[in-house]
């Protein structure tokens, strides 16, 4: 797919998702700052990737207006947006800097951080189960995705396993990720062909590229933390290294990571080979492997 | 209702309620310490009142056989565990004991405790939207009264009001617990006649006992915080002054809130009198009333 057209579509659905999520938690109630602490986190900008999976295998799967899409994707986005939040508290990785700002409890303090995640998982699911374009089949379908990838056997079994349980292997940490980011980036692109009614076939295919596509963007991540820029990556350097995790680097190389990104783009975009009209998701999974933030 | 047929109800819903959770988180992953955290807050006893509510609304609403509504029943309950593990967490109310056993951070670390909390929440829609006896469209219906209960304008508004605004006054101490406490046991009674497809009669109905009783339960509960006995109550007596908070003890005096429990009990009653074809729920709300832990 031409890079332009790529380009185009790709801001089109991200600023259809900001403009949705947006929308959400208006008003003053008593508990303002409860609103303010989750908006501070769902709008601090973010590539939006998984919604954008969603919206592109939901058309893909042939569902007549992706808009109808757009609750079950931001839905999953808020549940995402609570991952990053708890990820950040002085309990986990006690980090200050979130996308070149200060976290949530930075901001706000830790029980304002944790309740704001604590509330985000409910929104997710009041918002993909009430989703105007969808019938209850769908909607059912959508948030059975989401729970079984955000849950004890998906990504908080990630989360103890990197907090606790200190990955050492290429197959531990390979293990981590994923289930701490590929579940969910998996539970994305398979919430955009469930809201469609897709066959079984498709769900199988956006499970394939899924897992490489993310994959090879947590070992381009790993790369970045070691090479990258602070500014455009939003995060210290060698912030893996200070906390004692052992990344892809370690593991393979710098030079390994890059083959091992270019292997498993290849793997994602030869899983949705037959499914990719035009070329969005390769073109996705070749910006992914190359970004440097 | 009489006594011994009314308890051997609530013991058989219990004891179902019982099996069913034992049967939760089985096995040894290597996040093996994530399952013992969730199951040790799930499996610490506790009345198990509200998916008692659901059980016998679903019952009552007509569902052929009640045994149907236990996973959605036993998923809000995994949704009000996950809200006990986290108000106990040191940024929250810093509890050491929850029904006379250490609270879950005190034995597996708040780690662990703020993910096991975490884990919980998917793992409750999880439990909804596959329940076998549903279909679709109620499985979808319990989820949203769940969603809804439990986020920004439900249960965790009533947790930021109650740790970070100080209610003082009787209609500020009353909406932090509408919300706090309320807003599930409204879910669970809903939940119920959702499951079994109620009308929306039999929906205003549950809401409104749901309503009442949360709040004489509430009121109870501080009573008992006052004169209690600590060993059967299953926490320190004293523990709300010694946090500062206002309770409807402080508002309402002893003799004021025994008053309150009995009001609201009877209007709970009359909100059902009409369904509540053998007394069960009138009994459930006396034998909440006279509770002593």
């Amino acid at each position: 797919m031409d890079e332009k057209l790529f380009q185009e579509r790709y801001e089109t659905y991200r600023c259809a998702v900001e403009e949705f999520l947006s929308g959400l938690f208006p008003g003053k109630p008593h508990w303002a700052d409860l609103y303010e602490s989750m908006r501070y986190s769902l709008l601090s900008g973010g590539k939006r990737i998984r919604p954008v999976l969603t919206l592109e295998f939901a058309r893909l799967a042939g569902l007549p207006d992706w808009h109808d899409a757009l609750p079950a994707a931001c839905g999953l986005e808020l549940a995402h947006t609570y991952s990053l939040i708890h990820d950040d508290l002085p309990c986990m990785d006690d980090d200050d800097l979130r996308r070149g700002r200060p976290t949530n409890h930075r901001v706000y303090g830790e029980t304002l951080a944790v309740l704001a995640g604590d509330a985000l998982q409910p929104e997710a699911y009041r918002l993909i189960l009430t989703a105007p374009g969808l019938d209850d089949a769908r909607r059912a379908a959508c948030g059975r995705i989401l729970a079984e990838a955000s849950g004890a056997d998906g990504m908080v079994a990630g989360q103890v396993l990197d907090t606790l349980h200190a990955p050492r292997t290429e197959a531990e940490v390979t293990e981590v990720h994923t289930l701490k980011t590929g579940a969910m980036i998996a539970a994305a692109c398979r919430m955009g062909a469930a809201a469609a009614g897709g066959s079984e076939a498709v769900l199988e295919a956006a499970q394939v590229y899924a897992r490489e596509l993310g994959l090879a963007f947590q070992i381009r991540d790993d790369m970045l933390d070691v090479c990258g820029d602070a500014e455009e990556f939003g995060k210290p350097i060698g912030s893996d290294a200070q906390e004692g995790k052992v990344t892809f680097v370690d593991l393979l190389g710098l030079e390994g990571c890059g083959r091992a990104v270019r292997a498993r783009t290849e793997a994602a975009k030869a899983a949705v080979a037959d499914l990719d009209d035009d070329g969005f998701l390769a073109a996705l999974a070749d910006s992914l492997a190359e970004r440097t933030r």
